[in-house]
């Protein structure tokens, strides 16, 4: 039986001011960095031992699994990062508070840019000081690969070749992994993994540093997901994701 | 100019209880974790941008990288971990405290223990509860691999391997490299670099957390090697290091 535990990571300083984070590097917030706390102490009373560890570009993911990691003694394992793994880009949305953004383009007009599948928001300019094509962290990316702004769409369509070209050869020599990322990036995976509909994986709200578990057999079929903790402490959580960016 | 800094992990909670703590995987002191933040504000402010970063299995080291690739802004860089960069194993002497081995022992006796190069203290038995043999992160060495106990040379002899075979190589892509380590490992690398003797190294007592420059030309020949920071907050740590585990 083989393990991956996809997780969320905690709660952001920009998560906590409701703004539009995206690639923005953005800090965990305190209650962030005791949620990633909290994550490691459940999967650890759950017998949980990874050997392997994946994350993104940035640190709001990182941080979070150093923290998880730590927790559970295991801050020696091998871990990976890539921009394959990082949020959904959210162009010239980036920075801005969802509440003001709602109450100026409407509700309707925010959730299409935050929930429809394929339509993006308008993209930053390449010159915008917030483009990540400045980035020394993208250097080894051409500019064809670095996105101004992307559809979940997009999204899911870079982060899935990374579990399956990276990840899942992983498997064969780890029985446990852990995959520390994104609302997005996580969804985009989910979607491929449950063969989620477009428009079904939109309503798909993932709670915070919620350890999401997935069973496979020898043979890498899906046997079984399930999340780790208290159903009604979860489902506050997805709740409260559901209805950032209303006003 | 290829630059590699070398960092002794900020103080453990076995440093400031001044016991022997070789492979023990002890944490980081309330003091640890701010000797790395400053390591990298000075290293921030001296205008450091690494791209690479080694460091051990050990969580005071992992932790203190952690912590000065955060104070960089660096989170999202490649961080490689291997046992070569581990501290010195202790044998029997790991978890003992250096005044009272002291004081049972003599001084020389434990200086001989410490400081001599090709003297081990006792073996651990390997039934011992703190046997690296029994511990899963060791799972993929052989038991030869595994010391039970080493002297300086035997730690030489398995982390300079790392720098030729793995770090070296890595400067033909990275400028800038950070090898964030213990206090017997940097000295087998620092021997090598500098061609020091079995006897003077002996005496070289690095301080904690204070980033040691090395540069090296196009044909990484090295051509100079400088610690960062104050000189006289420099020499009063390396003495408080040399003082540990007198009576």
């Amino acid at each position: 039986m083989k393990k991956v535990v996809l997780l969320r990571h905690g709660e952001s300083v920009w998560n906590n001011e409701n703004r539009f984070t995206g690639w923005t590097d953005v800090d965990l917030s305190p209650k962030g960095i005791e949620e990633a706390s909290l994550a490691g102490k459940t999967l650890k009373a759950n017998g949980f031992v990874f050997q392997k560890a994946y994350t993104s570009y940035l640190k709001r993911a990182v941080k979070t699994l150093n923290g998880v990691l730590d927790t559970m003694d295991l801050d020696w394992i091998p871990v990976e990062k890539s921009w394959r793994l990082n949020e959904k880009h959210y162009g010239m949305l980036q920075g801005l508070n969802k509440t003001e953004t709602a109450a100026k383009y409407g509700d309707e007009q925010v959730l299409v840019w935050r929930r429809s599948y394929d339509i993006a928001p308008e993209p930053l300019a390449a010159s915008d000081p917030r483009s990540p094509r400045a980035d020394i962290r993208y250097g080894e990316l051409t500019d064809a690969e670095i996105p101004l702004t992307e559809s979940l769409k997009e999204t899911v369509e870079r982060a899935v070749p990374y579990w399956e070209k990276v990840i899942v050869p992983s498997l064969e020599h780890y029985d446990q992994i852990i995959v520390t990322a994104h609302g997005n990036s996580l969804r985009g995976i989910i979607k491929f993994l449950k063969n989620i509909s477009d428009a079904d994986i939109i309503s798909l709200n993932l709670p915070t540093a919620v350890p999401y578990v997935f069973e496979f057999d020898d043979r890498l079929n899906l046997v079984k997901d399930y999340f780790l903790g208290d159903p009604a402490e979860i489902e506050k959580k997805m709740n409260a994701v559901a209805n950032q960016g209303k006003k």
